[in-house]
């Protein structure tokens, strides 16, 4: 297997703006290093803070040019969208309620978008924005970077083979422990707005990272969801949103499912573990030791398949950068969703389409984690009952 | 810390008979080498099989009396009842249908017994099992033999001493994969009595493994089960009985649970795995390396406690027999059940009770097993609604 | 893969005596359950401590009868060898310094021998007793327990396969911590003789846990030692003996090897560990877990054998008694060993040979080991230099 | 504790070139992503091959001005230093007989150096580097890229603290298996270049990844080496250089250590290990899985420390970029390296010094890790005698 690392790097970069990560932002950092490892990308302009002096420190220490830190996201679409060495992709890493207006903004504008998730904070939301990306014609590519790790994609492509039979059973989870106390009064910004309904919608643990073991989960399975019966729990005491989710899944075809998350399993960081089992192997991987992928054909002893590796093929080598054995982690699987868009940006750019290999999140997962959420609170609300998805 | 293997033996060895287990079976040898290990036993009399030749050929492998090798249960609970030298316990590992009537027939001869799990085949018989129990004054230990793990014993110690605060979250999974395909009809005979509603109940990889995760869940966390919602699946083409499980728990008190068992996860052998959560703490333990107990208090590293070894305390000291770094394995957990078992036998010669810290799996648990059976089973046909338990 | 428990049971026990082993001492115990888990051994006699009253409580402990706890070896092998009914093997579980007397003793009374490692105190009394054993027509047995785990003899089935290719690099290594601090002056009886030249000999570290590893490398890799070069060290203060061993190791036939044992590593219980490298695959193996064998062949992924699981042969399935996926442990492994002197002393009753698959260390191996620690001895004493061994 | 990647962005970029690491280059793209991450850098200039078509083609590629794709070193440093654009700090990644005069003449063109390891080809040159860099008044960087690992930072903080009390004994080990066959016959250009003793000094495994071992325990520990004994050996027929190293340690002070560096043990892909152990704890710490530290106190439980979660300090928190449980990798530490280079080279360009808490491996390094390598191959010429470094 040869890596394709020297791909990764391209001449002329991609013009790049950001709505939202100023300083003391979590994510907007990550994005930031994602767009940046492969190379292909040039932070340019942004609305980084809904803070004025914040917005304007953040931009000096980013090194933007002054005129193009703005002040709203609505400035910025407007003031990019007009000027020749505008930008053409804007990433929003805002909290989740500014998620939708900010993403409208640029479509319209007609400049592509990257956008974190959850994407919206209703279905509704997601519905109409579906329907603004379809007929703006420009690309959305949502952030489910645990998508764009090696072994997910190497995880894929045996499911897709065949390798595992018929699928069976999908065991999904993703414990932390960072909300086990009331964080949200004790100062913690992240846990603030993550606990806030008006800022987090109606989801918390299952929006924050219950989206993503579902989207995983799929992403790898390939199944769609029927329905499910969910469990929403909230352990802290004044505490509004959930902080722990148990779901049961029943995908189409009949396989089924259990997933849990929780921001209060002591002990566990960011746990995000998926387990999928067919009628003729099964396959296992952590997040936090993503660079292993544990395969058993029934009858056989369990193989561990390294990134780069023997065993892996194809789909890791192409997102793969440093030989096997030399650990890569979240953020070059963040890059690679960045360098998925950055193909796709480039195809655009000509008018076509990337090629067939070329793999991101889009709208439509956004909608469809959207549509768990909904689905999940609402039989959680219901008293736990079997609740179509979608 | 101090081992205290030298306490495991003593002289005067405790005459034990056996039900089942014969030529073949793979659970009958398992309880001798429990019973052996640590010198309280000596296996004098047996109704090993069904099949007189069978019985007979496994008496003589065994070294039986050939008067002591019965044809039946209930001429050996005569005979051996009947006799000065006559056998002080018995220990019954037939197919689930046959521990009533065995425990009967032993109970009222006046004869202990030791008996595999799960208890009886439907809650109904548990109950008569339980009547008759407390009226024969005899003792009744179930072979849950995870409960005899040292690193359990430390883990439902830590928890009563409040380590981990309020419990909030049981997980407990016991997947295995040797269901995958239909061994019952390619000649297995532990197969085939597995998935036959006669001999097993109405539960599959519920009874046989299920109930495993579900006595061990209470054994360490000390919580009672409210109520229950269990989705039970066949996979396998033909077979009758479940061979997979899933299941929602409201323990009483507010905790809450996952379980899953299955039979056709690929790549597991016996995955019984225990992660308990509370506001202050977490543990986790793993069958397959029961040496082994992370322990993590909220906000610092996470700890590795083994058996005998450093942060380990004097509930796994009693019942370990080797220094840590030297693994003790399921033979040595299983016999601990024996050793307990030996100790209240001990006592009960002179009319007492052993020592408060002797503890071992009673009839109730055996009882609380069925009802947890009884209650997956309806409420999987009733639509995976909450079913009360017990 | 059928594991074959009940072949480890059979009618008939075979008596067996014990010098040594007496209230408090570790290895001992460890012996007696080694013994009894297979059910072929009955302990009828002992000479259990130099102390008469120690002598006389561990006994009625055991249950020993009056008139066959000896207050010496001598006496018992006297004793033993003129009843009908005396004992037919005895395990030497002393202080290596008492090991060969005691072995000469009842060799030249006619008795069977099992013996603790090291075998001896220096090489000459090794060869004396290798010239006995020969002599005597006696059986040997040399509880390098280790040899006995399943998983080391499917390793060693593997490499006498050829599936490593030629064999190019040995890592042996047995880490531990109990002597970090001076354990011999703070009441650990263990920690006095270990250390203490005259009940020990003339190794301390490489006498206790280096043989240990250097015997399960060769018993493995099926190599000839040419010759070693030691670094010998003591880190606590006060201390005779060596507490940390470093040898390069040259194997005839060109294989290179390293061994590091030490009892001073902090966070090491009992890591003994093997990996074993060829031209075309190589194998790692852990004592602490020692139910897997990892495999790799090479530009092939990593396979995880497990014991009694998928890939483990034959060699392993004869000395198991649970299906994969339940652990075997330490006391299993040593098990295994008296299982192997059982058949030997079956088949030695009616004057034959055990089967060709029986296996275990002999009074040769005990030999091997003496010249290991006095060729480690000589070499770190000289400056460090390569030094013959054998 | 509070991770800091905000820190490790800033504005106003430092102009960087590079020498080698064009097109099909392994290490050039690595450095390319180190310099990307942390937005420190901006890659102008270059050197890229030896052939001119593929310097050209390569740098092409990346976006390089035309003007400033050069044709050899000499005219790029050169050229550069004449340019008031010109770069401020060239990274040479070539083979490594090229580091030197690559070096000398960005050196003496006023032009800091980031250069790859080892940093020469023999001692002697080493010394002149360090006469040159005194001289020159320029930064001089050796990307033992390993150091920049935050796990490694935290347990080079706890060393220093005195956590283990006084060290005695390091085992450091770095086996792979790329070399297993005879890849340098095959065309591998890697293996051409690491088994060529003209473009990588005198020693093979030793050079490539034997001083990455090496200089990793020495940065933990803060030993100093006093001598070695090593021995070297080629186990693939017709290879030149050694593939398998053997190495014994005695550091100042008295403690003791071993290392192992293979590319011939089949199932390692870049297996670098630490294990260090103190009087009163130890620490242990594998590449692969870089994000966790287990710590022991003697006589405690076993800690898991990991990157940026409980039991992680300032050290660790400095160079972290992303939460605990998100796990950072190879290129993360690489990029560490980057970012300590960076501010070292902000701090000189107002002739000032960095902060006392920048950390990065020196040109003092370099001529260590040559020393060690020098007296490797002259104590395996001597029969493997004890040797004195440096």
């Amino acid at each position: 297997m040869t890596i394709e690392s020297s791909k990764q790097e391209s001449a002329g970069r991609i013009r790049l703006g950001m709505v939202g990560g100023g300083q003391g932002a979590f994510i907007g950092a990550v994005h930031r290093i994602a767009a940046r490892i492969d190379g292909q990308f040039d932070l340019v302009a942004g609305a980084l803070s809904s803070d004025p002096d914040r917005a304007k420190a953040s931009a000096a220490e980013l090194g933007l040019a002054r005129d193009r830190s703005y002040g709203s996201f609505e400035e910025m679409a407007k003031a990019e969208a007009a000027r020749p060495d505008g930008i053409e992709v804007v990433a929003i890493v805002t909290p989740n309620h500014m998620h939708a207006p900010a993403a409208k903004a640029f479509l319209e504008a007609g400049i592509h978008v990257i956008c974190d998730k959850p994407m919206t904070i209703s279905v509704e939301e997601a519905k109409d924005l579906v329907a603004l990306v379809e007929k703006s014609g420009k690309l959305f590519v949502l952030t489910h970077n645990y998508t764009g790790y090696p072994m997910i994609r190497q995880a894929r492509a045996m499911v897709a083979a065949g390798d595992l039979g018929d699928i069976r059973l999908v065991q999904a989870e993703y414990p932390q422990d960072w909300l086990t106390e009331a964080a949200e009064r004790s100062g913690s910004k992240q846990a603030e707005w993550r606990t806030d309904p008006k800022r987090s919608g109606a989801g918390g643990a299952i929006g924050d990272i219950g989206t993503h073991a579902y989207n995983l989960a799929a992403f790898v399975s390939g199944l769609e969801t029927d329905e499910l019966l969910a469990q929403l729990s909230t352990f802290v005491e004044g505490r509004v949103l959930d902080d722990d989710v148990q779901i049961l899944l029943r995908y189409k075809g009949g396989a089924r499912g259990m997933l849990w998350a929780s921001q209060v399993a002591v002990g566990n960081e960011n746990g995000l573990k998926l387990r999928i089992y067919g009628s003729k192997g099964g396959l296992e991987w952590t997040q936090a030791d993503p660079n292993y992928l544990w395969f058993t054909r029934f009858g056989e002893p369990k193989q561990l398949i390294t990134r780069a590796g023997a065993g892996a093929g194809a789909a890791a080598a192409r997102v793969s950068r440093v030989p096997s054995g030399h650990p890569e982690g979240y953020l070059e699987g963040f890059a690679t969703i960045y360098a998925e868009a950055a193909r796709a940006i480039r195809a655009a750019r000509d008018g076509g389409e990337p090629d067939a290999e070329v793999i991101y999140p889009t709208v439509q997962d956004g909608l469809a984690g959207m549509q768990f959420i909904e689905a999940a609170v609402a039989s959680s609300n219901a008293g736990n009952v079997w609740t179509k998805v979608g």
